[in-house]
């Protein structure tokens, strides 16, 4: 049997990493986790007692294929609640993850061939799913000055989709009411299909993120179940596409997926009303990232303005190396810390940068920092030597 | 926002069924559901159990991607238990659902444009997930004298792949042995590779379901813990793929799904060891199958000698109608008993068939044979007096 051309994706540069950590811990050593993208919590404890309840209840069959009828009432309201939009409850499909929510995006909006821009260094599976449905990811050169996201002058009617993503991973950066719309008016105008990647909103350090829902209604909007609401291994996301489409994903979805998981879908109604422990996780967040800006800095790191949101930091390392996967390696054998390679997110230019979360406790994170700053002082000192 | 042309998939008819049992059951009326694909029971209550502890005691955050390795070496124990197959766990890819190895599988196997045969009639989403993902599926007419499943001569060499389902949805048909090593060879000998959906092993009611891997390592093999698990909700199945496909298969997983969810793939291994619950289900479904061959005879509905497996019979209304979604829409208004209407599994013949679902009660099959009975009866009566 032969495989597709389609099928050759790349894999995860920072499984090496992963990889090389686990080896470490085997052998006795203790490693501090900053490659990891979950955060360390469960989901909220009231939310995973109600569901120890329901399964004793319910035989959690199929749902429908758009999900849970009162779950997207749900996050209808949370449009409401968070961003001040008013939403219909039809146009939210609910998904096997964000991930799910991509497949049916594509699909629903793109046949093979055709070009989808990703703004360059951006979360690795875009690239690789859309490779995977036989279309085209274009990369889009972002700049500092940009805080590392496109902009409207960048798009052009060469292209058929755009994902922005805000906060963004791996870089944190948001885009504000006006970058958003801008955005979305530059897609219109040059009948680009935008998708909205919105799955860090609620983890955000000082104001709240933007919806493209915001600012136009002819978007995909992607988020998940994963980050703020705690619940990666869960598998549930949601979509909120344009009216005119909800039949044609509805369809896909039937067939594509059936139902997102029907257990994951109850505990994400519950979670959504714990709000006390999900912003107590988000508090801590916010203390990491201060212990890892600081950290960072007095370790020699160059990084952008504190990122916006998400619980990444994206620090420029091109000072120190050309080659990313051995700096990380390097990292990770002399002091102790599991860090991901830019490469992953950036295939070329990536090989001057790390990312480093801060999704772990902050002893972990204190931890960590006070390690990368011996090992640089070290280093330098080591060059210094030499 | 334009949608593309392959999200344009079909709708299950099925659906208008559903939708008016739904809208007579709310104005009062009592409806016998054998249009449903799932079990009415849930998973079994041991599993249920067990994940109700691990979930207050772990956070259930991501698996890797091809899951849960002690699942993986459980499930090559199965393959030993079931069908004196040694298999190297390594193989086994955990997905979300049948759904997820589906995708997988097209993604890893088939290019753009490539063309995949259906024996027909078969379960409608193969058509539509090839359609989402640009291929394109290859009508394969099969017939009475074979039971409705394809056979080696139909397998040429312009084809690129072959989906064959033993029992299948919607007859119950199976392939022996024989039969399965014939069309595996005529697959390795065209060129065409090989998958095989298993979804319904365990359900069977005389000799077991030979499995593709009995005769060949050059094959998909798919499979769910929908069925005879019980647990369609919570959207977990597995794949084995040729060993030199593991790493292709992997990738391609991390990048599309992340993880199939972890509650479900926990959930999944405790199952495996439930044996008494589960066989005590088949035990219903064998009743069940009796009452509704009886019945379906009795109430002059020709079927084909009774199905091997799965929960389903698929039964021949020529005689009747022309029109099957018309006659399941007679049924129901007339007879308060909700079927599926050939056309889902065959978009030309099937006008002729419809398919009964005995996965429910032995107390709903009963009486749903008998409204059917009652209203052919009156039917007849009808017909001759008019």
């Amino acid at each position: 049997m032969k495989n597709s051309t389609r099928g050759q994706v790349d894999p995860f540069i920072v499984m090496d990493v992963m990889e090389a950590a686990r080896a470490a811990e085997a052998a006795g050593r203790h490693i501090i986790h900053m490659e990891v993208g979950q955060p360390s919590t469960g989901a909220p404890a009231a939310a995973i007692a109600s569901l120890r309840d329901e399964m004793s209840r319910d035989a959690l069959g199929y749902t429908v294929g758009l999900g849970l009828p009162e779950l997207r009432v749900r996050i209808a309201r949370h449009y409401a609640e968070w961003y001040g939009v008013t939403l219909d409850p039809a146009r939210v499909v609910i998904t096997s993850g964000a991930s799910g929510a991509f497949i049916l995006a594509f699909t629903a909006l793109f046949d093979a061939g055709q070009r989808v821009g990703l703004g360059v260094p951006c979360y690795p599976s875009y690239r690789q799913i859309l490779r995977a449905l036989d279309l085209t990811p274009v990369d889009i050169r972002t700049r500092m000055e940009h805080r590392l996201q496109p902009v409207p002058a960048q798009i052009t009617a060469d292209l058929d989709g755009l994902i922005v993503a805000s906060p963004a991973n791996p870089t944190g950066t948001m885009l504000d009411r006006d970058a958003m719309a801008a955005l979305a008016a530059a897609c219109d105008a040059a009948g680009v299909s935008l998708i909205s990647d919105e799955i860090y909103h609620g983890l955000s350090y000082g104001t709240r993120a933007v919806s493209a829902l915001e600012v136009t209604d002819e978007v995909y909007v992607i988020n998940s179940f994963s980050k703020y609401f705690s619940m990666t291994g869960w598998r549930v996301g949601w979509m909120v596409v344009p009216q005119d489409h909800v039949r044609i994903v509805e369809r896909l979805a039937q067939n594509l997926f059936i139902c997102a998981p029907h257990a994951a879908q109850r505990l994400a109604l519950a979670a959504m009303d714990c709000t006390e422990e999900l912003e107590a996780n988000v508090a801590v967040y916010a203390a990491n990232r201060d212990v890892l800006m600081q950290g960072l800095a007095q370790a020699g790191f160059a990084t952008l303005a504190p990122p916006d949101g998400a619980f990444y930091v994206y620090a420029d390392v091109s000072a120190y190396t050309d080659d990313a996967r051995a700096f990380a390696a390097e990292i990770l054998a002399e002091a102790g810390v599991a860090v991901t390679p830019g490469l992953d997110f950036d295939p070329t230019e990536g090989q001057g940068w790390l990312r480093f979360s801060y999704a772990r406790s902050t002893e972990d994170v204190t931890e960590g920092v006070a390690r990368l700053v011996r090992f640089m002082a070290g280093r330098q000192k080591m060059r210094a030597l030499a």
